[in-house]
């Protein structure tokens, strides 16, 4: 790692300093309970350029579970293994509603919207299970985002993963709703059992930043060279993230922020500055939509101080 | 005019030779009366740089009702003269459903879920319309159309707003129900009166080119130097466009196109590639979500030739 | 008029001094202004039995305005107009949805679930309507009332109507949406009128409880001898107020008071015992569903001490 | 058993021969594999009044699959064992939509509309569960159904049972979704087996008619003297089956039979006729909304018949 930029490792200073100070800091998701008792304080980013450079602030070390953010890399994985056959079974629209709605799914027979609500992302893990077993599966998935970040550290949070077993009915009512249109293929406790694991993969701002950054630079690691999908299939990734990738907020994180960007109950986001730099950040309180409060101020105030918006 | 880029010159050329002989056109709307008697032959493509440079192909100086495509400029009027107040009453999510639906009204309590689908577009020349004389309105709106796109020609078909006038109930539904809301603040039919007129601007392919010129470039335009709007406005309004410029088939055009772009019943779409160039194409047919098809595919077969999309 | 039965007139007397006192009133219809002016504190009732006997108490003398009553009869009478080719225009069945819902509609492509809600009897009026003038159709209306009523003083208040017809764009919605479907075949503003107007008709606890009559003796009036419809259809209108009368709490009125019933925001209700007697009570505070509070609980009571539930 | 009134023994003959013959048959139910393999041409009617005389035609000795017909017994064995506290996890309310229907439990939090759509009747199952073993509650509700239809021989079809738990993939989505709200508090497959072997249960008409008779005398069986429930609870079970007893055909029924009714898809209908008589009728084609349709069209033809509409 070189230095980054000056005016880039100074934004990102100074913007966690403020965040960490801010009282403003959303709600804490109680509904997976072990997720309930994580720090509302704590916050950190991570930016990763071109040229891998790291730029870094707060607790951008300390891991957290990752949760939807995952979801950007399993459609990833997916659509390596399925190509666009995944599509007959998942949309590419906003949903215009919340994260865990089966209303949508009722009107349009069992087809979740995209494969960003959790309807959608069960569908493309049991895409990814294709009749394995469920461990040889988050096995492959594991390995995946271990590749992606050139990390071998990645693992999976096992206690979040059997709080989320424990508690996730709604989950489970989406998968068989599916699975009773024929969507989910496989066993529906198999299909949940990976969904909630890859859901409880714990990672750090930096950790979470380099595995971002194939989709800033074509579907390729800019310094490890590997070649992760072609550079169609990245554009196409980032633009799924920038019309689904906050639930029922992405119209407001699109027109605040202007980057793609995915984020997890677990308070993290991932955004992209395509052709420029990978972006992690984490803080745990969320706002009415589910998005990280916090993370999304914080990436606004970067995107206009770097002028990084996608839209001009 | 000076000339442009010999290779976007020969993209714009082959395009539109291209669609002039494609087969699938889609399905010219037939719900408007007066739209319905439009060629399905017909088709115009126009790009203007930021150097001013045109380069066209097909019918691009016939002029088309731009229908939907107006809304854009109403909300970038109304954006200047009510501010941010102006989200109160409209808000930024994609709607996750029919340009004209009625159901997400009701669950959000007569607020429209954007200033694109039809009820908030109404809701956005309510407040343009603010308590004057319709006549002065769309005095207002029409002056704004020729200034942007520098052209005094620019005219209302008064046969098209007739024809929809006599037949937009559903429209009407949309304002009254607002209006039981308090969300519409003048006479339903002034509102709509105005709506309907401006819907039924009608416009060629090059003049709406050079009416989006200012998104493209800051909320400035390039060439005469005018300022429409401040840049952060700009880039909120192609956020806007790319989230929800398509109806229901908003993650779709991002998916493949990758461009900013509103599209409109007449079959004309226009497009932004920030910092570069605006584009406009029209093709009468219609997909199965309202949008022009070989509007749709020619900008993904121009953005895909020239790397312009916004993802990489 | 003869004496009623000793132990019904006591009921009667007991129930209506009951409900004076009570201070669980349930609250005003405010949403039309003229209606928010009737005091809370009225309360009336009326049973007229087979042998044409009245019992009544309380304010029983009092005109009030029906409002949704009037859907009763205009449904009687459309069907003698228009017979069973009504039913490609309205369906027979509970919405699961409150009186004023546009939700349905646009799932049903713009067929109203029954004939009691707002949208259903909008579609019914625009039948007798028929390409009429909307003075003869409120005309003919108003003579059906005062025929099966027997009485000619019963008249329509137009201070009502008229603050209606200012404030009614929630059913002007309705009335637009169905337009745009074709189910409505009158000009909106016409059909609207007369709906407005039949709704406004006042008449006392005595006056309706005479005009419900034909309809708990097979179609016919039990003293008069006049025929106003056959018995299959005074059957069929029962079971339609039995399961669509109240809106969103026709479920719980048939479970608590057992009889078909038709309720309107002016507060009143009417009550049908087949063979045995006509009810029409008034009480103008409403519960949550929009139904008159009192005038639940006072008919709950009276059928229970009666033994007049239908239901065994 | 004695000689049933000539009449009605007459009108029971006609039509069961009548219905035999018919060919408009309905669509036997194909969700469930088991039940798809029954014989379309079957039909049987039996009619048993308060004298305890049975007039029966067709196949009205054959069993068949009473399926959500069983949901009127576990209400009544959930009222006595749990009372109205019953009513704070499940509505009284049509619902406006299919039996199976998700979207309602989304807007209502939920709580089911009624106790007959299928996530009512598992919410009600849920209770009589109450921590128990599965097999335990499944014995009470076997000794209920033995009880009130008099007869030790009444039974669950196993492979019933068995084909839907393999399949009910719907029904699992809806307990989950309920779970997930805390409506359902035992494990979700627990109340699931349940559910799934009541549904299962398999009765001849004769043996069905004999269990309902305690609804159509007022909680009490007529001849054995067996006091079941009180008469209201009665006369409110009967309410229940009247406005939601045919999911989203409830009014047609109402409108077209005029009794109170519970149909399953199996093909079997329990009609009530307060005071006088239970009927149960068996015909396995569906209509539209999933109701036995000959089983319709019998009930209308014999109530029309012997004039027991309980609307006049």
């Amino acid at each position: 790692m070189s230095a980054p930029d000056a005016r880039l490792a100074e934004a990102v200073r100074e913007i966690s300093a403020d965040m960490k100070q801010r009282r403003d800091r959303g709600t804490v998701a109680s509904y997976i309970p072990e997720l309930a008792q994580v720090d509302p304080g704590a916050f950190g980013l991570c930016v990763v350029d071109a040229q891998g450079n790291v730029a870094e602030g707060g607790d951008a070390a300390v891991p957290f579970s990752i949760q939807s953010i995952s979801k950007v890399f399993t459609l990833t994985l997916a659509l390596g293994m399925a190509g666009d056959r995944l599509w007959e079974r998942v949309g590419r629209e906003p949903s215009g509603s919340a994260f865990n709605s089966v209303v949508q799914l009722e009107y349009e027979r069992g087809i979740p919207r995209n494969p960003f609500i959790n309807a959608g992302a069960i569908a493309v893990t049991d895409l990814i299970l294709a009749g394995h077993k469920p461990r040889e599966a988050l096995g492959e998935i594991l390995r995946f985002m271990r590749f992606v970040s050139d990390d071998d550290t990645v693992s999976i949070d096992e206690r979040v993963a059997a709080s989320e077993q424990r508690t996730g009915f709604r989950n489970a009512a989406l998968a068989n709703y599916m699975k009773s249109f024929g969507v989910i293929t496989n066993p529906v406790d198999f299909t949940l059992g990976v969904y909630f694991h890859h859901c409880a993969i714990a990672m750090s701002c930096r950790q979470l930043a380099m595995a971002g950054r194939f989709l800033a630079h074509g579907g390729r690691h800019p310094t490890t060279g590997h070649a992760v999908i072609g550079p169609q299939r990245a554009r196409r990734i980032n633009a799924l993230m920038l019309t689904c990738g906050h639930y029922d907020g992405s119209g407001e994180f699109a027109y605040r922020v202007g980057l793609p960007g995915k984020s997890g109950v677990g308070g993290g986001v991932l955004a992209i500055v395509p052709g420029q730099a990978s972006i992690a950040v984490w803080s745990p309180g969320l706002d009415a939509s589910g998005n990280s409060h916090l993370g999304r101020v914080a990436l606004q105030e970067l995107s206009k101080r770097m002028g990084w918006s996608i839209f001009g």
